[in-house]
Protein backbone atom coordinates (compact mmCIF):
# COMPACT_ATOMS: atom_id res chain seq x y z
CA UNK A 1 0.00 0.00 0.00
CA UNK A 2 1.06 3.30 -0.56
CA UNK A 3 1.40 6.31 2.03
CA UNK A 4 -1.93 8.83 2.18
CA UNK A 5 -0.83 10.76 5.23
CA UNK A 6 2.07 13.15 5.90
CA UNK A 7 5.40 12.27 6.17
CA UNK A 8 7.21 14.92 6.28
CA UNK A 9 9.20 15.91 9.44
CA UNK A 10 10.36 12.55 9.92
CA UNK A 11 13.23 11.43 11.67
CA UNK A 12 15.94 8.94 10.58
CA UNK A 13 17.25 6.32 12.52
CA UNK A 14 20.06 5.02 10.38
CA UNK A 15 20.95 1.70 8.96
CA UNK A 16 21.63 -0.51 12.29
CA UNK A 17 21.09 2.26 14.79
CA UNK A 18 18.12 3.16 17.37
CA UNK A 19 16.63 5.31 19.94
CA UNK A 20 14.80 5.82 22.94
CA UNK A 21 12.49 8.51 23.82
CA UNK A 22 9.65 9.67 26.03
CA UNK A 23 6.18 9.22 24.26
CA UNK A 24 3.57 10.77 26.53
CA UNK A 25 0.28 9.55 26.87
CA UNK A 26 -2.43 10.42 24.61
CA UNK A 27 0.89 11.49 21.87
CA UNK A 28 1.09 9.19 18.55
CA UNK A 29 4.04 7.38 17.42
CA UNK A 30 4.55 6.92 13.58
CA UNK A 31 6.95 4.42 12.25
CA UNK A 32 7.52 4.64 8.39
CA UNK A 33 9.60 2.35 6.64
CA UNK A 34 11.00 4.85 4.41
CA UNK A 35 12.50 2.44 1.37
CA UNK A 36 10.23 -0.81 1.62
CA UNK A 37 11.88 -3.92 2.87
CA UNK A 38 12.88 -3.04 6.60
CA UNK A 39 12.04 -4.37 9.83
CA UNK A 40 11.93 -1.74 13.69
CA UNK A 41 12.06 -3.08 16.62
CA UNK A 42 9.99 -1.77 19.45
CA UNK A 43 10.10 -2.10 23.12
CA UNK A 44 8.45 -0.05 26.10
CA UNK A 45 8.37 0.85 29.54
CA UNK A 46 6.21 2.33 31.98
CA UNK A 47 7.59 5.88 32.30
CA UNK A 48 7.04 5.77 36.12
CA UNK A 49 7.64 2.61 36.83
CA UNK A 50 10.20 0.10 34.57
CA UNK A 51 8.67 -3.08 36.57
CA UNK A 52 6.17 -2.08 34.26
CA UNK A 53 7.11 -3.53 30.52
CA UNK A 54 5.68 -4.70 27.51
CA UNK A 55 4.25 -7.86 27.30
CA UNK A 56 4.15 -10.00 23.98
CA UNK A 57 2.13 -12.95 25.87
CA UNK A 58 -0.55 -10.80 27.48
CA UNK A 59 -0.90 -8.73 23.90
CA UNK A 60 -1.09 -11.82 21.95
CA UNK A 61 -3.72 -14.11 24.67
CA UNK A 62 -5.67 -10.29 24.43
CA UNK A 63 -5.95 -10.39 21.34
CA UNK A 64 -6.07 -14.02 20.49
CA UNK A 65 -3.87 -13.44 17.96
CA UNK A 66 -0.08 -14.11 16.88
CA UNK A 67 -0.39 -10.46 15.05
CA UNK A 68 -1.68 -7.44 15.93
CA UNK A 69 -2.77 -4.37 13.53
CA UNK A 70 -5.30 -1.82 13.52
CA UNK A 71 -7.26 -1.31 17.01
CA UNK A 72 -5.25 -3.97 18.49
CA UNK A 73 -4.01 -2.92 21.97
CA UNK A 74 -0.31 -3.39 23.10
CA UNK A 75 -0.37 -4.67 26.79
CA UNK A 76 2.37 -4.56 29.62
CA UNK A 77 2.78 -7.39 32.16
CA UNK A 78 0.39 -5.85 34.38
CA UNK A 79 -2.62 -6.07 32.03
CA UNK A 80 -2.93 -2.39 31.54
CA UNK A 81 -2.90 -0.75 27.95
CA UNK A 82 0.43 0.66 26.87
CA UNK A 83 -0.47 1.46 22.83
CA UNK A 84 -3.13 1.12 20.43
CA UNK A 85 -2.43 0.29 17.06
CA UNK A 86 -4.21 3.20 15.59
CA UNK A 87 -3.12 2.64 11.36
CA UNK A 88 -1.34 -0.41 9.86
CA UNK A 89 -0.24 0.20 5.94
CA UNK A 90 1.71 -2.90 6.48
CA UNK A 91 -0.35 -5.47 8.20
CA UNK A 92 2.47 -8.27 8.96
CA UNK A 93 4.84 -7.75 11.75
CA UNK A 94 5.77 -10.26 14.39
CA UNK A 95 5.49 -10.30 17.90
CA UNK A 96 7.30 -13.68 18.50
CA UNK A 97 10.95 -12.86 18.76
CA UNK A 98 13.21 -11.47 20.79
CA UNK A 99 15.39 -8.85 19.67
CA UNK A 100 18.69 -10.00 17.24
CA UNK A 101 21.66 -9.36 19.95
CA UNK A 102 25.29 -10.92 19.76
CA UNK A 103 24.02 -13.74 20.97
CA UNK A 104 21.43 -14.85 17.91
CA UNK A 105 24.44 -13.96 15.83
CA UNK A 106 26.54 -15.99 17.82
CA UNK A 107 23.70 -19.14 17.79
CA UNK A 108 22.59 -18.60 14.70
CA UNK A 109 24.58 -17.14 12.26
CA UNK A 110 27.57 -19.13 11.88
CA UNK A 111 29.14 -16.76 8.78
CA UNK A 112 29.54 -13.96 10.98
CA UNK A 113 31.88 -16.67 13.12
CA UNK A 114 31.73 -14.61 16.15
CA UNK A 115 32.44 -11.65 15.28
CA UNK A 116 30.50 -8.65 16.93
CA UNK A 117 27.85 -7.66 14.80
CA UNK A 118 25.33 -4.73 15.32
CA UNK A 119 22.03 -5.82 17.27
CA UNK A 120 18.30 -4.88 18.03
CA UNK A 121 18.99 -5.40 22.01
CA UNK A 122 22.49 -3.31 21.82
CA UNK A 123 20.62 -0.87 20.06
CA UNK A 124 17.70 -0.28 22.51
CA UNK A 125 19.82 -0.93 25.27
CA UNK A 126 22.05 2.36 24.73
CA UNK A 127 18.43 4.00 23.45
CA UNK A 128 17.11 3.25 26.55
CA UNK A 129 19.75 3.73 28.85
CA UNK A 130 19.19 7.87 29.39
CA UNK A 131 16.46 6.33 31.44
CA UNK A 132 18.30 3.81 33.75
CA UNK A 133 16.98 0.39 31.19
CA UNK A 134 19.60 -2.58 31.40
CA UNK A 135 19.64 -5.52 28.63
CA UNK A 136 17.90 -7.58 31.24
CA UNK A 137 14.68 -5.97 31.27
CA UNK A 138 14.16 -5.70 27.34
CA UNK A 139 11.49 -8.87 26.69
CA UNK A 140 10.33 -9.68 23.34
CA UNK A 141 9.68 -7.00 20.88
CA UNK A 142 6.96 -5.83 18.58
CA UNK A 143 9.22 -6.27 15.46
CA UNK A 144 7.53 -3.97 12.92
CA UNK A 145 7.37 -4.99 9.13
CA UNK A 146 9.29 -8.09 10.05
CA UNK A 147 7.92 -11.37 8.31
CA UNK A 148 7.64 -14.27 10.61
CA UNK A 149 5.10 -17.22 9.86
CA UNK A 150 4.50 -20.37 11.53
CA UNK A 151 4.09 -23.89 9.44
CA UNK A 152 1.34 -25.85 10.83
CA UNK A 153 3.71 -28.00 12.38
CA UNK A 154 5.34 -25.14 14.07
CA UNK A 155 8.46 -24.52 12.05
CA UNK A 156 8.61 -20.84 11.70
CA UNK A 157 9.98 -18.66 8.33
CA UNK A 158 11.45 -15.19 8.35
CA UNK A 159 10.57 -13.90 5.36
CA UNK A 160 11.65 -10.37 4.09
CA UNK A 161 9.24 -7.86 5.47
CA UNK A 162 6.19 -7.13 2.76
CA UNK A 163 6.18 -3.81 3.56
CA UNK A 164 7.02 -0.68 0.73
CA UNK A 165 8.19 2.69 0.58
CA UNK A 166 6.02 4.61 2.65
CA UNK A 167 4.62 1.93 4.51
CA UNK A 168 3.65 3.04 8.14
CA UNK A 169 2.31 2.09 12.08
CA UNK A 170 0.95 4.45 13.80
CA UNK A 171 0.35 3.87 17.83
CA UNK A 172 -0.87 5.98 20.40
CA UNK A 173 0.73 6.13 24.03
CA UNK A 174 -2.30 4.69 26.82
CA UNK A 175 0.21 6.11 29.63
CA UNK A 176 3.54 7.66 29.60
CA UNK A 177 6.23 5.13 27.77
CA UNK A 178 10.25 5.07 27.56
CA UNK A 179 10.20 3.61 24.02
CA UNK A 180 12.86 1.91 22.26
CA UNK A 181 13.11 2.00 18.54
CA UNK A 182 15.70 0.57 16.10
CA UNK A 183 16.51 -0.02 12.12
CA UNK A 184 16.96 -3.73 12.39
CA UNK A 185 20.64 -5.19 12.43
CA UNK A 186 19.53 -8.40 11.57
CA UNK A 187 20.58 -8.60 7.39
CA UNK A 188 18.09 -12.24 7.02
CA UNK A 189 15.02 -10.20 8.50
CA UNK A 190 15.80 -7.72 6.26
CA UNK A 191 16.04 -9.38 2.60
CA UNK A 192 19.70 -9.13 3.08
CA UNK A 193 20.48 -5.42 3.42
CA UNK A 194 19.99 -3.28 6.65
CA UNK A 195 18.14 0.09 5.65
CA UNK A 196 16.87 3.06 7.42
CA UNK A 197 13.92 3.68 9.57
CA UNK A 198 11.99 6.92 9.84
CA UNK A 199 9.81 7.61 12.71
CA UNK A 200 7.57 10.61 14.14
CA UNK A 201 6.19 12.17 17.29
CA UNK A 202 2.87 14.00 17.25
CA UNK A 203 0.96 15.81 20.08
CA UNK A 204 -2.73 14.25 20.37
CA UNK A 205 -5.22 16.39 18.82
CA UNK B 1 0.82 -41.91 24.30
CA UNK B 2 0.92 -44.25 27.42
CA UNK B 3 3.82 -43.93 29.72
CA UNK B 4 6.27 -46.13 29.59
CA UNK B 5 8.44 -44.95 32.37
CA UNK B 6 8.13 -45.24 36.04
CA UNK B 7 5.17 -42.87 37.24
CA UNK B 8 5.62 -43.85 41.35
CA UNK B 9 6.53 -41.39 44.19
CA UNK B 10 5.05 -38.73 42.43
CA UNK B 11 4.03 -35.72 44.25
CA UNK B 12 0.60 -34.07 43.56
CA UNK B 13 -0.69 -30.25 43.09
CA UNK B 14 -4.28 -30.35 43.56
CA UNK B 15 -6.49 -28.29 41.12
CA UNK B 16 -6.10 -24.49 40.57
CA UNK B 17 -2.94 -24.76 42.94
CA UNK B 18 0.92 -24.40 42.25
CA UNK B 19 4.54 -24.55 43.83
CA UNK B 20 7.90 -23.55 43.83
CA UNK B 21 10.99 -25.55 44.56
CA UNK B 22 14.88 -25.49 43.71
CA UNK B 23 16.51 -27.52 40.58
CA UNK B 24 20.04 -27.97 40.56
CA UNK B 25 21.99 -28.85 37.89
CA UNK B 26 21.54 -32.11 36.44
CA UNK B 27 18.70 -32.63 38.07
CA UNK B 28 15.44 -34.06 35.88
CA UNK B 29 11.91 -32.53 36.37
CA UNK B 30 8.87 -34.91 35.16
CA UNK B 31 5.58 -33.40 35.04
CA UNK B 32 2.48 -35.87 34.68
CA UNK B 33 -0.76 -35.64 33.76
CA UNK B 34 -2.43 -37.70 35.74
CA UNK B 35 -5.52 -38.02 34.39
CA UNK B 36 -4.97 -36.33 30.94
CA UNK B 37 -6.22 -33.31 29.52
CA UNK B 38 -4.85 -30.90 32.40
CA UNK B 39 -2.01 -27.90 31.60
CA UNK B 40 0.68 -26.80 33.95
CA UNK B 41 2.51 -23.94 33.98
CA UNK B 42 5.84 -23.41 34.43
CA UNK B 43 8.35 -20.72 35.01
CA UNK B 44 11.76 -20.35 35.92
CA UNK B 45 15.00 -18.24 37.30
CA UNK B 46 18.47 -18.81 37.63
CA UNK B 47 18.68 -19.20 41.40
CA UNK B 48 21.64 -17.22 41.87
CA UNK B 49 19.90 -13.89 39.86
CA UNK B 50 16.74 -13.72 39.71
CA UNK B 51 17.14 -11.14 36.30
CA UNK B 52 18.27 -13.87 34.43
CA UNK B 53 14.68 -15.76 34.07
CA UNK B 54 12.78 -18.06 31.49
CA UNK B 55 12.47 -16.22 27.72
CA UNK B 56 9.86 -17.86 25.68
CA UNK B 57 11.18 -15.30 22.91
CA UNK B 58 14.63 -16.66 23.18
CA UNK B 59 13.42 -20.14 23.12
CA UNK B 60 11.37 -19.89 20.35
CA UNK B 61 14.29 -18.12 18.09
CA UNK B 62 16.74 -20.38 18.68
CA UNK B 63 14.15 -23.62 18.29
CA UNK B 64 12.64 -21.67 15.38
CA UNK B 65 9.22 -23.01 16.29
CA UNK B 66 6.59 -22.20 18.17
CA UNK B 67 6.55 -25.51 19.72
CA UNK B 68 9.07 -27.55 21.53
CA UNK B 69 9.47 -30.93 22.21
CA UNK B 70 12.24 -33.78 23.19
CA UNK B 71 15.57 -32.26 22.25
CA UNK B 72 14.61 -28.86 22.15
CA UNK B 73 16.30 -26.06 25.20
CA UNK B 74 14.67 -23.71 26.65
CA UNK B 75 16.58 -20.57 26.81
CA UNK B 76 16.80 -17.45 29.30
CA UNK B 77 17.03 -13.86 28.35
CA UNK B 78 20.55 -14.17 28.45
CA UNK B 79 20.31 -16.82 26.13
CA UNK B 80 21.98 -18.78 27.88
CA UNK B 81 20.19 -22.88 28.86
CA UNK B 82 18.27 -23.34 31.53
CA UNK B 83 15.92 -26.23 30.68
CA UNK B 84 15.96 -29.32 28.22
CA UNK B 85 13.68 -31.52 26.97
CA UNK B 86 14.82 -35.29 27.53
CA UNK B 87 11.73 -36.57 27.21
CA UNK B 88 7.65 -35.66 25.50
CA UNK B 89 4.99 -38.10 25.72
CA UNK B 90 2.41 -35.90 24.42
CA UNK B 91 4.11 -33.27 22.02
CA UNK B 92 1.89 -30.68 21.99
CA UNK B 93 2.71 -27.90 24.50
CA UNK B 94 2.38 -23.92 24.51
CA UNK B 95 4.77 -21.35 24.83
CA UNK B 96 2.93 -17.90 23.73
CA UNK B 97 0.64 -17.34 26.06
CA UNK B 98 1.16 -15.70 29.59
CA UNK B 99 -0.08 -17.39 32.68
CA UNK B 100 -3.87 -17.21 33.58
CA UNK B 101 -4.31 -14.12 35.58
CA UNK B 102 -7.21 -12.06 37.58
CA UNK B 103 -6.78 -10.15 34.46
CA UNK B 104 -6.96 -12.97 32.03
CA UNK B 105 -10.33 -13.97 33.81
CA UNK B 106 -11.71 -10.16 33.83
CA UNK B 107 -11.07 -8.93 30.38
CA UNK B 108 -11.76 -12.76 28.93
CA UNK B 109 -13.82 -14.37 30.82
CA UNK B 110 -17.01 -12.07 31.37
CA UNK B 111 -18.91 -15.11 32.75
CA UNK B 112 -16.92 -15.16 36.10
CA UNK B 113 -18.10 -11.59 36.50
CA UNK B 114 -14.95 -9.67 37.81
CA UNK B 115 -15.27 -12.08 40.97
CA UNK B 116 -11.77 -13.70 42.64
CA UNK B 117 -11.03 -16.35 40.43
CA UNK B 118 -7.71 -18.91 41.07
CA UNK B 119 -4.85 -17.95 38.54
CA UNK B 120 -1.56 -19.64 37.85
CA UNK B 121 0.13 -16.38 38.35
CA UNK B 122 -1.15 -16.04 41.84
CA UNK B 123 -0.05 -19.46 42.10
CA UNK B 124 3.05 -19.22 40.43
CA UNK B 125 4.08 -16.03 42.59
CA UNK B 126 3.06 -17.69 46.03
CA UNK B 127 5.04 -21.22 44.91
CA UNK B 128 8.05 -19.02 44.31
CA UNK B 129 7.99 -16.11 46.77
CA UNK B 130 10.15 -17.82 49.30
CA UNK B 131 12.49 -17.18 46.72
CA UNK B 132 11.57 -13.32 46.67
CA UNK B 133 9.82 -13.74 43.32
CA UNK B 134 7.02 -10.84 43.11
CA UNK B 135 4.20 -11.34 40.08
CA UNK B 136 5.45 -8.65 37.61
CA UNK B 137 9.20 -10.98 37.42
CA UNK B 138 6.92 -13.68 36.15
CA UNK B 139 7.13 -13.63 32.14
CA UNK B 140 5.84 -15.93 29.37
CA UNK B 141 5.15 -19.49 30.78
CA UNK B 142 6.06 -22.88 28.95
CA UNK B 143 1.89 -24.36 29.55
CA UNK B 144 2.80 -27.89 29.62
CA UNK B 145 -0.21 -30.02 27.74
CA UNK B 146 -1.95 -26.83 26.64
CA UNK B 147 -3.58 -26.62 23.33
CA UNK B 148 -3.12 -23.78 21.09
CA UNK B 149 -2.09 -23.35 17.79
CA UNK B 150 -2.75 -20.37 15.44
CA UNK B 151 -4.38 -20.35 12.11
CA UNK B 152 -2.80 -19.30 9.32
CA UNK B 153 -4.01 -15.45 9.34
CA UNK B 154 -2.71 -15.89 13.22
CA UNK B 155 -6.03 -16.21 14.90
CA UNK B 156 -5.11 -18.69 17.62
CA UNK B 157 -7.54 -21.83 19.19
CA UNK B 158 -7.30 -22.52 22.57
CA UNK B 159 -8.23 -26.38 22.57
CA UNK B 160 -8.31 -29.23 25.13
CA UNK B 161 -5.00 -30.60 25.58
CA UNK B 162 -3.92 -33.45 23.42
CA UNK B 163 -2.52 -35.09 26.93
CA UNK B 164 -4.04 -38.43 28.20
CA UNK B 165 -3.17 -39.92 31.53
CA UNK B 166 -0.01 -40.41 32.60
CA UNK B 167 1.66 -38.34 29.80
CA UNK B 168 5.06 -36.57 30.78
CA UNK B 169 7.08 -34.06 29.92
CA UNK B 170 10.79 -34.38 31.54
CA UNK B 171 13.61 -31.86 31.88
CA UNK B 172 17.25 -31.89 32.53
CA UNK B 173 18.14 -28.46 34.56
CA UNK B 174 21.46 -26.95 32.80
CA UNK B 175 21.89 -23.99 35.61
CA UNK B 176 20.52 -24.11 39.17
CA UNK B 177 17.27 -22.72 39.22
CA UNK B 178 14.19 -21.77 40.94
CA UNK B 179 10.80 -23.32 39.48
CA UNK B 180 7.45 -22.41 39.88
CA UNK B 181 5.00 -25.04 38.77
CA UNK B 182 0.90 -25.67 38.48
CA UNK B 183 -1.94 -27.32 37.93
CA UNK B 184 -4.16 -24.94 35.65
CA UNK B 185 -6.27 -22.85 37.41
CA UNK B 186 -8.51 -22.00 33.62
CA UNK B 187 -11.62 -24.18 33.02
CA UNK B 188 -11.31 -23.37 29.26
CA UNK B 189 -7.90 -24.09 28.62
CA UNK B 190 -8.09 -27.99 30.37
CA UNK B 191 -11.62 -29.12 28.81
CA UNK B 192 -13.33 -27.31 31.32
CA UNK B 193 -12.58 -29.02 34.32
CA UNK B 194 -9.41 -28.18 36.60
CA UNK B 195 -7.31 -31.40 37.52
CA UNK B 196 -4.12 -32.31 39.47
CA UNK B 197 -0.86 -32.56 38.08
CA UNK B 198 1.72 -34.49 39.42
CA UNK B 199 5.72 -34.01 39.40
CA UNK B 200 9.13 -35.43 40.76
CA UNK B 201 12.32 -34.36 40.65
CA UNK B 202 15.03 -36.52 40.22
CA UNK B 203 19.24 -36.46 41.13
CA UNK B 204 21.17 -37.09 38.14
CA UNK B 205 22.02 -40.47 37.27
Amino acid sequence: MTTTGPTTDLLTLAPQTGTGFLLRTGQQLTVVDPTGGQVSDLYCFAAQDHDERLSSGRTIDYANSIYVTTGHTLYSNRSRPMLTIVEDTCGRHDFLLTPCSQDTFDLLYPEFEGAYHPSCLENLTSGLAQFGVVADQVGTTLNIFMNVWPEPGGELHIDPPTSVAGDRLVFRAEMDLHVGLTACSAEKSNGGVCKPIAYRVDDAD
